[in-house]
C-alpha cells in the first residue's frame, strides 16, 4: 500500500512548527508494511489543499491527512476533504455529547457554538473518538482510496493513530505486518551496513534495514505473513543472526532508548544514580529525568563547570586537576567518586571534556573522559567524538548511560576500543 | 514570489530523520518576503522526484531543493532537475580543484571518483560554494521559475541558504525586504493577538505576524521598500508600538533567547551564575551551557531530584522540607541561596515542582516554584504550567531565564501576576 502524509497548517509553512508528524507516523506506518512515497504540506487555504487532495488521490492508495479540525474557521480539512470525495458532513450525536460534556468539565476554556463543528465528520465514516483532545478523527474509503484524519497536535495525533487508525490499516490487508527494533551502540552505521549487506540486499521477506541518529544505529526486521505468529517467527532468524553478528553492543530489541534500559535495570536492583558533569552541563540528569519513574532512581548530581566547583562540591583536589588538568582520565574517575559519595547514590556517573568550538591548547574539541563509580570501583572511557558543540555533548551523555547498562548487565564497561593505554 | 520547498531523501520518509530543513528554510523565506505555499518530500526514485519537480514548476515561482546533491548513487537532485529543466550537467573545474585538495587533506575520508561527481552542475547556473561540507549548491532560473538546490544535512543546508540563496533571491526583486522579529515572554499568542489584531488587520505593508512557541511569542515585522534604510524606516513606528503595548514582557528584538540575553547581560557586568534544579533535572544548566561562551559565567549547580540531596549538596534544613514540603516557595528560596553559597557565584537560580505525570497528593501537577538569590536577596515565582512533563519542564526553565534577565535589566524580577499572596 502506497502512502501520502499531507499535512494541513499555515504554522509548518511559516517555519513555527516543525512537522514532527510526518516523521513519527512515516516510522509508524512503515512499521505496518505501508510505503510512505510522499510528504505533503499546504496552508489552510481551501483551494491549494483541493489541488494537493486531488494530486494525492492520483498516486496513493491512502491518504493520511493531520491538522485542520479543530473548532476555528481555518479549520478546513474535513470540509475539503469531503467535498473532494463527494461526501456530506454530518452531526456526530454520541461525539457532539461527548463535545458539550467536556466543555461542561473543563471550565477554563469558554464553549462556544463554532465547537460543535468539531463533531461534523463525512457521512459513512468510522469514528476516531479523541481521548487526548476535542476534535474527533476519522476514516473512510472512496474510489479506492483510503483517508485518513487525524488532528495536528502531537500529543493527539501519535495516541490517536495508535489507538485507532493502525487497527483500521492493520485490517486492510489480509497478511500482518510484524516488526522488531534492534537498537545498537558503540558501532557506526555504515559498519553495521558492511557486516550486514549482504544478507540485507538479499532478503524480501522479512527485510531488515538501518537508521542511525546520534552516534545510535536502529535496525528493524519486518515480516509479513497470514498471522502474527508466523511473521514473529520468520523475523526470529534474522534478529539471531543480527545479535549474533554484532553481540553486545545490541543493547536490546524494542527498547525506547540507552537511559530507558537503564533506568529499569537500576529499578529491578534497588540501585539509586548520581551524576557529575562538566562539558554536558546537566544534559546527562535531564536527559535521565525526562523519564517518567526517574526519582526512583536518580538522586541528584553536580554541574561543575568550572574547577572551583569540582573542589566546592565533590571535594575534588585541586592539585589533582592542576597536574593533570580537568579534562583528563583521573579527574572524570574523581568526579564519579565524589558525585557518589556527596549525593550518597550506589552509582555515579562523569563526564568531563571539550565540546567546543574552542580547545583548551593541549586536547582537541571533542576530547571527552566518562567514568562510573561504585563502591569498589572506578572506570573511565577516553572517547575522541569530533565536533560540533551539541553533537560531542549528546555522544558523551550516551556514553555515560551505555557504561551504565553495560556495567549492570555484567558486561565489560569500558570494551577496548574505549580504553587505549595510559 | 510564490515558493515550493522541496527535499529529497528517503531517510525522511522512513521517518528516520525530521525534516527540520523545510521549516527553517521557511522562516527565512518568510523573512525575505517570499511566500512558501508547499512543502514536499519525496525519496530518492528519479521517476516520483521528477513528477514532484513537474507539480512544483506548474505552481511555483521558486523551487528549493534540499538533499540528493552527495557522492553516492542516490543522490539524483541536480541530474533530475537538470533533466526536467532541459539542462545538461557540466563539470566545474573549480569546485572539482576543491574537491581533490579537501580530499588531500581529509585524509581520513576515503577519495573516491565518485566523489567528483559532486563538480557537475547544471550549466550555466550560479554555484553556491559548500563551505560547510564538500557537495556545491547552485541556483538557475529557466522559464520563468528559479530553481535553487541545496545540501541537506542542517548544517551545511542553513549556512548556504544565509551566505548564497538569501543574496540570490534578494537580487531577484528590486524592492528590498527588512523585518524585525520581536521577542515576547511571559503573555499568551492569544493575548497578544487580541491586543494588536485591528493593527495587524489593518496592515499590508509592513506586515505584524504572530507565532508562538514553549510559552514564548515571536512578533516579526516585514516592510518592503526600494532600499533597505527606507524598509527600516517603515518598520519602525509598528515596533515602537509593539513595544508599547507590551512593555516589559519584550525582553528583546532581534535575540536568539531569553537564556542567550541572560549570558549577555551577566558577561557585560561581569557577574557569575549557579542553579539548583529539582523537577528541570538539569535543564536549566545544559540550555545556558548549550550557549558557546557560557563558561565565563556559569559556575555550576546542582541537580537535588530527592531531598536528602538538597542538604547534602546544598545545606537546606530537613526540617524546612518536613515543615513546608519540597514544592514550595520556602525551598525554592533555599535552594536559590544555597547553591549561590556552595557553588561561589554571584547570582543562583532555582527550581522546584511537579512534572508529572505523577502529583504528590498535595499539588496539582504543573505546580512550580522558581527562585533567584543574590548576596542581599531572593525572590520566588509561583507557577501554575499545567500538563505535560516536558512542556513544564521547559516552562519552568524559561522563567528561571526571563527572572535573570529582569534582575539584570532593573526590571520586576517577580511581576504581580506570578507573586500570588503568601
Amino acid at each position: 500500500m502506497n502512502c501520502e502524509i499531507l499535512s494541513v497548517g499555515t504554522e509548518l509553512l511559516l517555519g513555527n512548527t516543525v512537522n514532527t508528524d510526518a516523521a513519527d507516523l512515516s516510522d509508524r506506518l512503515a512499521a505496518l508494511g505501508v510505503n510512505v512515497f510522499w510528504h505533503t504540506v499546504v496552508g489552510d487555504n481551501p483551494g491549494r489543499l483541493a489541488q494537493a487532495v486531488s494530486i494525492a488521490r492520483s498516486r496513493a492508495d491512502l491518504i493520511v491527512t493531520t491538522g485542520g479540525l479543530g473548532p476555528t474557521y481555518d479549520d478546513l480539512t474535513k470540509n475539503v476533504l469531503a467535498e473532494c470525495f463527494g461526501r456530506k458532513l454530518e452531526l456526530h450525536p454520541e461525539e457532539a455529547a461527548f463535545l458539550k460534556a467536556w466543555f461542561a468539565e473543563n471550565t477554563s476554556t469558554k464553549y462556544t457554538d463554532n465547537n460543535l463543528q468539531q463533531a461534523y465528520l463525512p457521512e459513512r465514516c468510522t469514528v476516531f473518538h479523541n481521548d487526548w483532545g476535542t476534535a474527533p478523527g476519522c476514516a473512510f474509503a472512496e474510489g479506492g482510496v483510503h483517508v485518513i484524519m487525524l488532528p495536528g497536535p502531537p500529543r493527539e495525533c501519535l495516541p490517536m493513530f495508535d489507538a485507532c487508525a493502525a487497527p483500521y490499516i492493520k485490517g486492510l490487508s489480509a497478511d500482518v505486518i510484524f516488526s522488531h527494533q534492534i537498537k545498537v551502540f558503540g558501532i557506526g552505521e555504515s559498519a553495521v551496513e558492511s557486516m550486514l549487506r549482504a544478507e540485507m540486499e538479499r532478503m524480501q521477506n522479512p527485510t531488515l534495514a538501518t537508521y542511525a541518529k546520534f552516534g545510535e544505529v536502529m535496525l528493524r526486521v519486518t515480516a509479513k505473513a497470514a498471522d502474527e505468529a508466523a511473521a514473529e517467527e520468520m523475523c526470529r532468524p534474522v534478529t539471531d543472526r543480527v545479535l549474533a553478528a554484532l553481540g553486545d553492543k545490541v543493547y536490546g530489541v524494542d527498547l525506547p532508548s540507552l537511559e530507558s534500559l537503564a533506568l529499569e535495570l537500576m529499578r529491578q536492583k534497588g540501585l539509586t544514580l548520581s551524576a557529575a558533569e562538566s562539558l554536558t552541563g546537566g544534559l546527562i540528569g535531564q536527559r535521565f529525568t525526562a523519564l517518567p519513574g526517574a526519582s526512583a532512581v536518580f538522586k541528584g548530581g553536580a554541574v561543575t563547570y568550572c574547577d572551583e566547583v569540582k573542589a566546592a562540591l565533590l571535594g575534588i583536589d585541586p592539585a589533582l586537576i592542576a597536574e593533570k588538568g580537568a579534562v583528563s582520565r583521573q579527574v572524570a574517575a574523581a568526579m564519579a567518586l565524589g558525585v557518589r559519595k556527596a549525593v550518597g547514590a550506589d552509582v555515579g556517573l562523569s563526564a568531563t571534556g571539550l565540546a567546543g568550538p574552542d580547545g583548551d591548547g593541549v586536547h582537541p574539541v571533542g576530547t571527552v573522559f566518562v567514568g562510573l563509580a561504585d563502591a569498589d570501583t572506578v572506570l573511565v572511557r577516553e572517547l575522541h567524538l569530533g565536533t560540533g558543540r551539541e553533537r560531542v555533548r549528546q555522544l558523551a551523555a550516551s556514553h555515560t548511560f551505555d557504561m551504565l547498562r553495560r556495567y549492570l548487565q555484567g558486561l565489560d564497561v569500558v570494551p577496548e576500543e574505549y580504553a587505549p593505554a595510559e
